[in-house]
């Protein structure tokens, strides 16, 4: 396989970035030629020709140095499902489970059936599939592994009111997509062959804009109107294999993920004014440039003050206490939109499947969740309910499996 | 505004087809244009140009003579929410409360926000968002109008196991759009507007492929993997407009609608092979042809026998019994899957929102149902959780409100 750390910036980022740009230009012409066919046959009403390319088709490469599903761009579809590990369950069924599950996903994302798959033709979409693995530290001892000091249930934050149910858990399956079919076909093959080694812990659907609907690139908004994660590194960058990859032992060209449920309190939010959003985030809801600024991506000027000597960045912004002086400080966040069924007077029961990728959980994460803790304006709106940290194992050649730096 | 009965077939329908054919071509040109602008600037790294059209831009109109939301192919995601009204809530309050969501709706539908919408910024990608209002038993009660005979529950049928927290209710909000965003922002915007007058009494999320994913027009697939739908009549037909609109009092325009949820039992489906899920369906699961035909869209023939005398179309088959001698029991099928979040050893919690649309639920629908009902080898996989019956007024001009019919 390729080992990484040789080729870790070289991998799936840049071809990524190719594909997709190709994939664009193969499908800006194939849906004229496809509309061309359609006007052509709309007078005898007859069956329209098949389009040459729709992003159904579009698959992004299982294997490689790194798992799939953290430096892809963000699909439209995101399923975070913990399973709990049966109590019987051995390293060397850790092994057959980590095989099985790594065919499984390497056939779905390029849009071929699972083996023994039940509804063959629910696999043909795949729509920029994939499919990434984590371990929890149960996950990592049963392996017999030795794990990253940081692979634990985080500190405990004064703004947390965890619920088990969105807690914790063994292995995590990451299952994204710009196809809502493919995520949940998907997800039930894996989750018929993990039957036997792992119940399920919980599980949480998220979403952002549809593929195609808004220029690729285009920040998220969460549910409260906020561009969401503007400060990201940028995939395909030295800055991005800093932050996000892992160099040590057997998760070498791994990463960490946490994913954190984050209740938003939108009937709160809704009696702030325009201003006051604007001031608790440090940024313009319009646009999302920070308040000293005018486009997006400008630098926040944390010195600027008022005439009457205020900052214009407030002290208690999200934004300010985000940042650190410390340049490690920093992670990759790749997260979703929630909105659950509200139920009764709730009008919404809605929220952010708050996800960071980074090479260490206690040296990049935890400070700026802790100065957050301390002091963050946006805590008055916001809660966080659920927190899980996984191992996110390396990639794999093909004929090895995900978790084999581990597990062999 | 324009009265329907005599534009009934001259409406939306029509202009749908057009602008989707015109939206495309414009996208596929657009699509085209942008990624020779991103290709041009791909070695400077620079801000790729806007594309000239996204389908996130793309609008169905709102006003007509019908809702829209029916005769609109049906978009990627579907939220159906039904309200119980307040017990305080009087006939000169719903004229307030449906003018209120007229308002949004027609606003939000449109791509602007709703009037003190919270959240103006995400409501700019409507992404081909429709509102469809419907009226429970109850509304049309408190509105001191004249209920038709089938705006009632529907018989009890043997195979039903209801649960009140997924039937009946007094409004009915279909909201869909291609964008799962569009969908979440603009139910939080009508809820918050219904607050004063009715609370939220079961609500159900669904989804189809997304868009651009397949090829437009494709029957959508269930979680079965089975085709669904394929024997609807298509809008813009005489067929379609005889199938659904109403052409009685308050209704004329209007139509019914019949929102079952149908829970699938995937790990028994999983059990029958092949052979055995196609002679349950009576079609084909590679592409939905019925068992005598090669094509989806052939008709089935059910005299056809195997060499030693058997129907070739099971007699217990869904097809053959969902047909009828009767042409006019026939429904018009607009549904969603679902895939909710499984819990410990379920591996899926998954089935449809089954939709249809009638002039008349009696003669339309109940037919139909209580032939299923005796004997449909599907009954088998398969067990309603949840059924509701609304009158769907007509749509409404600039200036007016839907439900003013009822309501006038």
């Amino acid at each position: 396989m390729t080992r990484p750390g040789k080729s870790v910036s070289s991998g799936r980022a840049g071809s990524t970035r190719r594909q997709f740009l190709l994939g664009g230009a193969v499908a800006g012409v194939g849906a004229a030629a496809a509309i061309g066919a359609d006007l052509a046959v709309s007078s005898t009403d007859g069956p329209a020709a098949e389009p040459a390319a729709l992003h159904g088709g579009q698959t992004v490469q299982f294997y490689g140095a790194h798992q799939a599903g953290i430096d892809t761009a963000a699909q439209a579809h995101g399923l975070f499902v913990a399973l709990d590990l049966l109590d019987g369950t051995t390293r060397e069924d850790l092994v057959r489970m980590m095989r099985i599950l790594t065919d499984d996903a390497a056939r779905l994302t390029q849009g071929s059936p699972a083996l023994a798959d039940s509804e063959p033709e629910l696999a043909t979409v795949p729509a920029r599939l994939t499919v990434t693995f984590g371990f929890g530290p149960r996950f990592v001892a049963r392996a017999r592994g030795e794990a990253p000091g940081w692979l634990k249930a985080l500190p405990a934050f004064a703004v947390d009111r965890l619920l088990p149910e969105f807690s914790d858990g063994d292995l995590l399956l990451q299952i994204a997509a710009d196809d809502p079919l493919a995520v949940a076909h998907t997800a039930r093959m894996l989750l018929k062959d993990t039957r036997s080694f792992a119940s399920v812990r919980w599980s949480q659907q998220g979403f952002r804009r549809a593929h195609g609907s808004v220029r690729p690139g285009t920040t998220m908004r969460n549910l409260f109107g906020q561009v969401d994660g503007t400060s990201n590194p940028a995939p395909d960058t030295p800055d991005f294999d800093q932050v996000v990859w892992n160099r040590d032992g057997w998760l070498a060209g791994g990463t960490s993920a946490v994913v954190r449920r984050i209740g938003m309190d939108l009937d709160k939010w809704d009696r702030l004014d325009r201003g006051g959003r604007e001031q608790s985030v440090g940024r313009y809801l319009s646009n999302g440039a920070p308040l000293t600024g005018t486009d997006e991506f400008d630098e926040p000027d944390f010195e600027a003050t008022t005439p009457i000597g205020f900052p214009v960045i407030p002290e208690f912004s999200h934004v300010r206490r985000a940042r650190s002086e410390n340049t490690a400080e920093r992670i990759f966040r790749r997260g979703y939109n929630y909105d659950d069924r509200p139920i009764g007077e709730a009008v919404s029961l809605s929220g952010l499947i708050f996800v960071s990728f980074q090479a260490d959980v206690d040296r990049q994460f935890v400070p700026i969740q802790k100065r957050l803790d301390q002091l963050d304006l946006l805590n008055e709106w916001t809660v966080p309910i659920g927190s899980a940290v996984f191992a996110i194992p390396p990639g794999c050649a093909e004929g090895g499996f995900v978790g084999e730096t581990l597990l062999t």
